[in-house]
């Protein structure tokens, strides 16, 4: 029976260095200050705000809301985000996506300053998660998965690990970044063959590929460590991953949970994003 | 015993095509032309030129060649690739790397204008790459094994391809691209804990890692295609591969040799890539 592996030790740790961190630069004379700009107003994205809201303030990150109008014309948004950019005071940008349909993502992702890219928006961060350059900015889930591999000392390092998804939000990413951490890297995806056989090999799985509990024990290697990443709704209205929890922790050794698992660790790596990318245009 | 599948007659089909779509181009008045920088002089820098502009030449693509001095400061050579950038009748440029240590390429690559940069020097397309992104260029080389694979009907689709090294050369692109053709893609290293048995599951054997035949039969399921990245000089003076290919081809269905492989078919993709390039510069 494996061991149910929660976020929020790994958030409070985070959260706990990086406190301290700030109360150091503050002496400095530097504040780091996160600012999110957001269009409209949808659900997701205020549940969102206000949990990176609340950990910058418990670190004492400064932060700002720009919520623009929903309507918005991409000249008159462009416009809006250069501003964030040349404001001296902000380090890090949070754009929160996707965007309503007037917005041309791929031309606005252009636009946001790669040093203060925190989420990794911009192909300048895409490109340095792909050439392992530690100045860019991984996107947040990600950084998660593997500052909870660290955290709970899964051994990473020569091992087996199979990326369950191929998208640009969790499974490429972290497959470059599992690759840092000199895993062997396997990523499949619904084209794959045989998913149970490949995925049966991990010692590490992290799965994101946004299907309800599709993940069960045959997919699971004894004394794996399961990383879920998915968030869904199950047929009865509850919040679940794209593993199943319970039929899987009899076989892993170490199992994130779904709520409460990788997404409560997202806004402390954002926090984390923020003072780096502070340090860094302080050069320190 | 398997096929040595040549570079050659890959080359040939992807000139014989492109011949014709420049034909198509200059009856609209469009002439593609790459325009090569090369810092210095040295040999291998040469070798490659030679074959690049004979291949373009014979594909009816213009060609220029952009000498500078061995000791060009950094700004002057960014004022030069600027140039390049603005020269209207260029639509394709080629730099050859690594440069002499007056010239920082992390600096550099931002510079080369992304839709003229036909060998992903840019980070632009190093991103394009990752997400998939079909206006972008991925590295010659890579795409020369996708090439490779297509035309001696390789399939891709749910099969397990791995690829030996992780460099942003070879490895990491070329797992992008398998990826995209519906692989599933195991990506190894020299920290990989057992890779005799993780590239003996392949039914595509990628390798790119610059060991002089490293790879030998112990690395090769039975009927596995193996293309052969490496180019290395072997202790009798003889250039040679990372694979031993004369062990291999007892067991693989199809391997690539060197010279005479992957090789062969690079120049066919840095032309392909210029016509892509001047068609899209051009709305085609």
């Amino acid at each position: 029976m494996g061991q149910i592996i929660k976020g929020k030790p790994v958030a409070d740790a985070i959260s706990a260095a990086l406190a301290e961190e700030v109360k150091g630069l503050k002496v400095k004379g530097i504040t780091p200050k996160l600012t999110i700009v957001r269009v409209g107003a949808n659900g997701s994205d205020l549940a969102y705000e206000r949990g990176a809201l609340k950990r910058c303030q418990e670190i004492g990150i400064e932060t700002e809301v720009k919520e623009l109008p929903v309507d918005i014309s991409q000249d008159d948004f462009i416009t809006e985000l250069k501003k964030v950019n040349e404001d001296k005071a902000t380090n890090g940008i949070l754009v929160f996506r996707p965007f309503p349909k007037q917005l041309d993502e791929s031309v606005i992702k252009y636009v946001i300053a790669p040093e203060k890219d925190v989420d990794c928006f911009s192909p300048v961060n895409v490109a340095k998660v792909m050439e392992s350059d530690v100045t860019g900015f991984a996107p947040c889930t990600p950084s998660a998965v593997i500052e909870i591999l660290k955290h709970y000392e899964v051994p990473m390092k020569g091992k087996n690990a199979v990326v369950v998804g191929r998208s640009m939000v969790v499974g490429k990413p972290v497959s470059m970044l599992l690759l840092n951490e000199n895993a062997t890297v396997t990523i499949c995806h619904s084209r794959t063959a045989d998913m149970p056989a490949v995925c049966s090999e991990a010692d590490i799985l992290v799965v994101g590929i946004g299907k309800a509990k599709m993940i069960d024990s045959k997919y699971v290697k004894d004394g794996a460590a399961v990383i879920d990443v998915g968030i869904n709704v199950d047929a009865e209205g509850k919040l679940c991953g794209d593993v199943n929890t319970d039929d899987c922790v009899e076989k892993a050794s170490m199992i994130t949970p779904v709520p409460a698992g990788v997404g409560s660790v997202t806004t402390s790596i954002l926090a984390k994003h923020v003072v780096k990318a502070c340090k860094q245009q302080n050069n320190l």
